[in-house]
């Protein structure tokens, strides 16, 4: 078991365009490619098991055991094809993460994929009120097509690079002369950011001339602003309060 | 040396089910496993060597070396015939027990299993008076199959998912289209569990319509209980004793 | 480079035995097959290199670099030949000891070895007057062979069986066929012990039914005597002198 | 992804040597192959991607995304032709290191190398005010070659011998039978140490009969002389006034 691939059924696929969302920082890149599969009602045709995946099954509500995989959905809008790349795990070693990152590209290759998005969480180590999306590309030529619908790029940025199933298949594309970029949300990096997801999405829809709605990003992303906001004022409070009792 | 396996002979085996018992929590499914192999004088028909298990031999009585191992036993019963997985040892590494699960799904594959059955333990952090046994599986119909022979299914339990072979072969089985299903015994997780071991076994008899001796697990099952009560009275006197002084 | 195996020559053997005497407790194992090789002007055949080892080069007196790696030699005595397997390196992993140890019996295997012998040191944390020479064996026959030459079996023992070269070449060598055992010199695991090698190398002389000088062993066994008992009569000196001084 | 090499183009080339510089200790190394490598003009051919380097990317100024890799460049000087390796990684584990060591030597003889020089710094704890060349080499006879262009050979040493890149290319290159050197600027080991680069680069230019400017070692060097020369000058001050406070 290095890796096994079983695909359920191997569709037809035009164009298509690959959608990594893989939990990372924030969850911001996850949430966003599982928002979008499910409302544009993605198919389930393939799932990717890996000894480089935690060593146990999860159970679901019947008690099906479940092992450790990431899943490969497709999708039809207009005249193409979206496969998203979505799973609760990545590799658990660096040797792992270069394996899986590889098989995808692999598998993206085998479709005749024009272009792989990878999407993922920037961390900022503070509340962004109005989160950037920020890209990092293969070639020159994908930042001027990306750049215009709203993607932020900064000189050399992320300065530590980009880790994980994001940076690796965005790597791997490169040198398999695949045309990729990843698209990284602003975020704290201390919460999961559906604030931060909903922007990387509006970003990702624009690029693909796509569009659905966002409300439950949106609604949860305004839960969050009202409880950070409360507690904002307690923190004040508290604060003045101490004042006052020292004065 | 990937993995090495070595048959003593390759028995012509009969509608066979394949049961793993290897150490785990309280060793409930390990003892539950080689008390009903023993019962049923089952015979070792091969062994399963592995770069994953420790690096050493253990010596016996003669002082024979003995590499790690893992052994499969065979014995009939009735129409059909058991497979038995036994051993000291799980992969040491989260890439070797993925290999040696694997492994051992691919044996079993090689002999037409019908089912396969992990045994565990489930621990709880408390002890337990009367054990129930749970269950994980790898279809909704092994479920309706094994619910009615008094094995608990409490969705999405273990939270935790199922580590180690239990787990992985009952996630390896289900991939590669094997019924199979994980039965795990209630039990602290503090101690060797005779007694989740003897509930567990009696609800894997049912399963299989065969009937055996349990009496050495009940005897040091009673054994455990009355030394559990011991030291309950004792820290019970101990508690009342300390209270009296301070009064 | 798994591993890589390069051959000086590769010489017509007759009637081959293995004697191996790699690094481990006490270096117990490693003085007694070097100085035998060296005694019977043992000729190198062959180099085993592996990943598994030390990544680094080590420099002679000239500056010319080696790599990590195991040697192997043979020597003629009498009517049969001796292949001894030296260095000053064991694999650092767990995997990597498997792998060198499946590589050294399948290389003895390809020159039709009759039996191998593992050398090496039992600890017992206490310095040891008169060493015995403790057995592990490949069958029950192999021990009735070489227990009339002095070898001490007491039934399962080492408790906590044998770990590294010794042992895997030893188990290895058992599940493919090969007559092996392993003659462990009673040590106190805390020096490099001469007197213990010396010991081990008379039982293994006596088992090869050949002789050579062991002088140099005894030798430098008499001056650790010496050093030992002075380090005695100091920590007794001081231990009266402190009960002097209270008194 | 064991080792992935991507040739842009596959030069012919005259009589190659190649010459080795990885990071290392003070960069020494690395620094004197850079500077000779783009004072000549050397143009890459080649890049080395493998999943033992660190599993992530990094962004140039256009955000294009890097993975870690090895590079080989390739120059004319005269008759022949120079191959460089060049790079800011070495593998993670000591498996990787391996693997791409070789990788390197098989790409060498690929070339019909005559040579490998690998470059390095030898940390000795303390600043150096005339770095001299050490050197370590696979064959007396090269030895002998490189001893009159001013490398110093010290009986056994590095003691601690040579680990990493520099240590395994060497080594492995006498294995499979390429002359190799590898040559070592003193260094304390705490900076990047560009005056030991600078004369490890002459004893190289030395040694390959070519001549290349080195002024900006040079400068870079009599900064950091200036710079320690401040810091000592300032401790002096302080430890002074210090005495003369206690006066």
């Amino acid at each position: 078991m290095g890796n096994i691939v079983i695909y359920e059924k191997r569709p037809d696929l035009r164009d298509p365009v690959l959608i990594e969302g893989l939990p990372g920082v924030g969850n911001v890149g996850k949430m966003a490619a599982d928002h979008l599969a499910e409302k544009l009602n993605a198919e389930r045709f393939a799932n990717v098991f890996s000894r480089y995946f935690p060593p146990h099954v999860t159970l679901d509500s019947d008690c099906v055991a479940h092992l450790a995989c990431n899943e490969l959905y497709h999708a039809s809008v207009g005249e193409r094809d979206l496969i998203f790349l979505l799973g609760n795990h990545q590799g658990i070693t660096a040797e792992g993460q270069f394996d899986l990152a590889e098989e995808i590209v692999d598998i993206a290759a085998s479709f005749s994929v024009s272009k792989i998005f990878t999407l993922g969480g920037y961390g900022i180590g503070t509340v962004v009120e109005g989160p950037r999306v920020l890209g990092a590309v293969s070639s020159v030529s994908m930042k001027h097509e990306i750049e215009k619908h709203g993607v932020t790029f900064i000189p050399g940025e992320p300065n530590a690079g980009i880790a994980g199933a994001s940076g690796l298949i965005l790597g791997i594309s490169r040198v398999k002369g695949i045309d990729a970029a990843c698209l990284m949300g602003e975020t704290s990096g201390y919460f999961v950011d559906p604030k931060s997801s909903g922007a990387l999405l509006r970003v990702l829809m624009s690029i693909l001339d796509l569009n659905v709605d966002t409300e439950e990003l949106d609604e949860r992303s305004r839960q969050m602003d009202e409880f950070n906001s409360k507690i904002k004022e307690m923190t004040e409070d508290q604060s003045k309060g101490h004042l006052g009792y020292i004065g």
